[in-house]
């Protein structure tokens, strides 16, 4: 019932290797959800107490340690052998006199990675400052280097599978989007609409149901359009607000992200105008993507886009998705922004979100792409504009309402 | 449009100052993003970047310091004058040569914190190891000690308005456990079910919709309820399965969790052993609860009605809950587990969750509880036993269907 061939997952882990013996590495300690799961198929809501997988660069398998409760989880859902799955006691959980990083420790110790040049991942969530304190306590004699971004650096170019659960959930999105954007009218209530949104992302199509996005659906409604991560309230939408709807479909924990924003009836001069500024300058950047070019020369195009209006934007373009845990769909390597030197390839996806947020008025209209061997495509098919909600339906909506 | 009154802000953060003082500390740095939002009313999901609420003991207000874009949603979510709202350039973003500790280390150098005694959450997700090296290097004079739990702490006694907001997520919670049970039939898929209950609880009732909880709902089914923390899968129900369903209402940010046990059609012997194993315990552990009790004494009363059984848990009866972010909406304080020294005192809220999980079958019912004067009342008022589906009603069904 692994999602992807057993030999996908030993080839994500050769390629993983392949970058420790780089960086001089000989084990990488892995906090990060979604390398987890990419490197073994791990998948459970336990990210919330403290776990790991060990990969010895010696070693065709990797190690998954966590709380005992857990193992259960990683026998059903990774493709190692049993003797590869390790649980700590629940007392290590939540305590004020033990910690996990503890056991870990002496594991690893009895492992005899005691002296190892160790990379853990050094700015993720799931690895805290306390965390590595303990295990350094555990290994003194251990060199710990940096290991971030290791397994995300090997994520960035999908397989061919990935790409097809990416398909999906874009799928996913567009349905939760369609089905968000007829509830967004005076007289409903936000929450309205994000149940909306929610029950059709996960309950999905007859063929396949979606997972649960990293990031919830983002709402800002009206004035504050201009905050983009606010969530939903049950306050009720008036008309001639604007509304931003920012959401992910997710699949096998793929996500496509998509943004639109919609106004309830007649719009705003002012929202038809960044909109359009909005619109000219995504598809401005559709056009020009292609391998080759730098993410630094995606952002210059928007850029010049932007500055024929008068306007410049601080925050980035975009940036590099795929597979991801709460409580971040970006995959924290490649930003679509000024000076950003990695080079596009084929398969590399992105999530392309040209916000504009104004004093009191905002527009998010964005594309989740995948750069091929000649530009780009993207992955949902939904009209690219400012939505009026009261006159907008889609041709095909019989398939994804 | 804060959800407290801003002299609860006040007393909350006066409470802290307290506590701050006992440490030893000049200088509070929260990361916690249900800390914020207890101190500042602070809610936004902009947590995937580094974020921080400065508390100094000299001073009234606490500063919020995050990225550009977030700081209106500070401006619009708290009660803090705008001078003490701060945001950092977005090119300190998931950037691999800047870091926003080092934006925020500059500014704490600024306000003369530089050689201060400076108290850090060193075991929370959102202060990784590597915010914690870059804030230490920007700081190099500064002393950091554990500011580990502290507001936590405070956080354990409810007010009244806190206890009343826990009542409607309790409402909510009731009514997604209500509809999730309707869905949970052979021929429906698990993502049928999690949309459903989804969809209710964001939508909510009539006069108040919810938020999103810190945990998605979990939804493990036939062998896999052996396996606590899985999700939902589009695989179809069969006739005979035991399915957990558990999940939380939240409002506010406040959480009421609850798990139910259903079966599809008539349930095994052992399904029906081990659920009336469970019952008994939580039933004996409300009876006896009240102020004064230790966490540990409340875990020997389940030990003892388990030992009557035969069976030894080695996991912990529950833990204090109440308002919280995406990955846990336990409080991280107190546990209802053997020695846990922590005095049950009124307005105390725990989740009670005898969880028993075998080889091939697992059970979970449990109740989110408030300490009273006298003993202890559960939050909602839901059916405590294992949910026959196919005979399932409510006497109240048509206020929460």
């Amino acid at each position: 019932m692994l999602p992807f061939d057993i030999t996908e997952y030993q080839s994500r882990l050769l390629k993983t290797r392949n970058l420790m013996e780089k960086a001089g590495l000989d084990v990488l300690l892995i906090t990060d959800p979604a390398n987890m799961n990419y490197l073994s198929g791990y998948d459970a809501w336990s990210f919330y107490v403290h776990q790991m997988m060990i990969v010895d660069i010696h070693e065709s398998q990797p190690i998954w340690i966590g709380r005992f409760m857990d193992a259960p989880a990683a026998k059903v859902t990774t493709w190692m052998t049993e003797d590869h799955i390790i649980g700590y006691p629940d007392v290590f959980v939540h305590s004020n006199t033990l910690h996990p990083m503890q056991f870990i420790g002496d594991f690893l110790h009895k492992k005899g990675m005691q002296a190892n040049r160790i990379g853990v991942e050094m700015d993720h969530y799931y690895f805290s400052a306390k965390a590595f304190e303990e295990l350094k306590r555990s290994l003194p004699d251990a060199q710990f280097l940096s290991g971030d971004l290791l397994v995300n650096q090997v994520r960035m170019i999908k397989s061919d599978q990935e790409i097809t659960y990416m398909q999906r959930a874009a799928k996913l999105a567009e349905i939760a989007m369609y089905n968000g954007v007829q509830t967004v009218r005076s007289g409903n209530r936000e929450c309205d609409a994000a149940a909306m949104i929610y029950y059709h992302m996960i309950s999905g199509t007859k063929e396949y149901g979606g997972d649960y996005p990293a990031i919830v659906p983002l709402l800002p409604t009206g004035e504050r359009t201009s905050i983009p991560h606010l969530t939903w309230s049950d306050r009720t939408f008036q008309e001639g607000e604007g509304v931003i709807i920012e959401l992910a479909g997710c699949y096998k924990r793929y996500h496509v992200p998509m943004a639109r924003t919609v106004s309830i009836g007649t719009p705003s001069t002012e929202l038809l105008r960044i909109s359009s500024i909005a619109i000219e300058g995504i598809n401005r950047v559709l056009q020009e993507v292609k391998p080759g070019m730098t993410c630094g020369d995606v952002e210059l195009v928007w850029r010049h886009s932007l500055k024929a209006h008068g306007i410049e934007k601080e925050s980035r373009l975009g940036y590099s998705v795929g597979v991801n845990y709460p409580p971040d769909w970006g995959e924290h390597t490649a930003s679509i922004r000024r000076g950003d030197q990695t080079v596009l390839e084929p398969n590399m996806t992105f999530h392309i979100i040209p916000g504009l947020w104004f004093d009191r008025s905002g527009v998010e209209i964005s594309e989740t792409i995948r750069v091929t061997e000649t530009g780009c495509e993207t992955f949902t098919n939904f009209p690219r504009e400012l939505i009026i909600n009261s006159s907008f339906t889609l041709e095909d909506q019989g398939e994804i309402s």
